[in-house]
């Protein structure tokens, strides 16, 4: 099995190595990921500006490619050098990030847009992300990952679709069980903070604090809070089918 | 009625000036606009960095706001502003875009994302992109904005729910109507080009060209290539619901 990782926290992110050092135990392991940090991105991609990647040395053993870019250029990136060389990936796993990534978040993601761009390949891809911002401690999250994987290969999901999973951050022995969830609206009540920069002149910066979670069983963030870990099926089709019918009473005429 | 204008080539593209002087025979019209062209940033945002927003001034007076960020920054400080002002806008429209923003290129849209972050807020949105690179000629598009424009505030959308239009680049005796349409798959076929830099560096660099267009008529790209209005209603919620039963089925144990 050919096993693609990326993430969006840059390549030496701890949680990059945790999924690296499990999924090298099922299979071979390429990783293209960001040189850096690339949060909240979305499903950004580098046009009016060229590449770079260069190798990545951990431990003084090649660990994986470092790209000048986004989650998503790195999967685009990866999947174009390893289709010319008759490599193409049997799955991907975008993370471990380092925060959970539900409800409003998961259209901001940077781990998610790279899943995103596998399912655009046609590629089995999950997201897979640590629902802490302070944990160091990627196990469990790792130990899901291939559980997940091997599912996925196994009964593979319509085109353009993949999997979002969330995991708590507890010891495994508290996880509450595994919950099918779908994307719930939960969000962060946002302001900016106003600052004067060294010269006077004025700034702004984005703040921000996670609003009450819905309370329905099935929604992403509400599994997190009940220490289950969340799986959402997501798709690349954004059409809100149940207002076709609606816009065309409208009978717009121009 | 209060117009939030943005868009992502930039606050001085012209489809912008075209759209801002249209909108402004239907109300107060209000820009905040990225400094620079920032088209495919998808719904990225500015969490690492300070937002820096200045007046921007076109032909001796202030055209608007001029912001160091995303489109979704744009909406987000703009947002923020008015809402502290108790001066929420009405409707947001973002465009119009340089490009159709159809197919898999509505994932990777700024002028989508703009629209997307204005459905977060609750605000009625549209995204509004003209179907060609090279026309200068925005009047059929900046036409039909306050059309589609009225008709949205006259029959709200359900929440998180906003409008994806593109209209065909032909002078408005030859549009074709007005399609309701699904977001299609459409995609570029993409290949990096190879290059070495004057310091004999690779550095690589994405090129493509689309792939044949969807035959079914109630596509988005199809539409276009037909020369009618592509309306697509795109919601926030990504969740693939019939995947849901599906892996359910799969019974994870962990």
């Amino acid at each position: 099995m050919r096993i693609l990782l990326t993430n969006d926290d840059g390549i030496n992110a701890p949680g990059l190595a945790a999924l690296a050092d499990e999924m090298s135990g099922h299979g071979e392991v390429i990783i293209y990921a960001p040189v850096s940090e690339m949060s909240a991105v979305g499903h950004a991609i580098t046009l009016s500006d060229p590449l770079r990647v260069v190798e990545f040395h951990k431990n003084g053993r090649l660990f994986g490619h470092a790209v000048r870019g986004t989650p998503a250029d790195c999967v685009k990136i990866a999947t174009w050098v390893l289709n010319r060389q008759d490599r193409k990936p049997d799955i991907l796993i975008s993370g471990i990030n380092l925060g959970s990534n539900t409800g409003i978040n998961t259209i901001y993601s940077g781990t998610v847009s790279a899943a995103t761009e596998g399912a655009i390949f046609g590629i089995p891809a999950i997201a897979i992300s640590l629902a802490s911002f302070t944990s160091r401690d990627f196990s469990v999250a790792a130990q899901f990952a291939p559980v997940v994987a091997r599912h996925l290969l196994a009964n593979p999901l319509p085109p353009g679709v993949f999997l979002n999973v969330n995991v708590p951050a507890v010891p495994k022995e508290a996880v509450q069980g595994i919950a099918i969830t779908r994307q719930g609206f939960t969000n962060y009540i946002e302001e900016y903070e106003v600052r004067r920069d060294p010269h006077d002149r004025e700034y702004y910066w984005l703040t921000g604090e996670k609003m009450e979670v819905e309370t329905n069983s099935d929604i992403d963030d509400r599994a997190i809070i009940e220490n289950r870990i969340s799986i959402t099926p997501i798709q690349l089709d954004l059409t809100c089918y149940p207002a076709l019918s609606q816009l065309r009473n409208w009978r717009i005429t121009f």
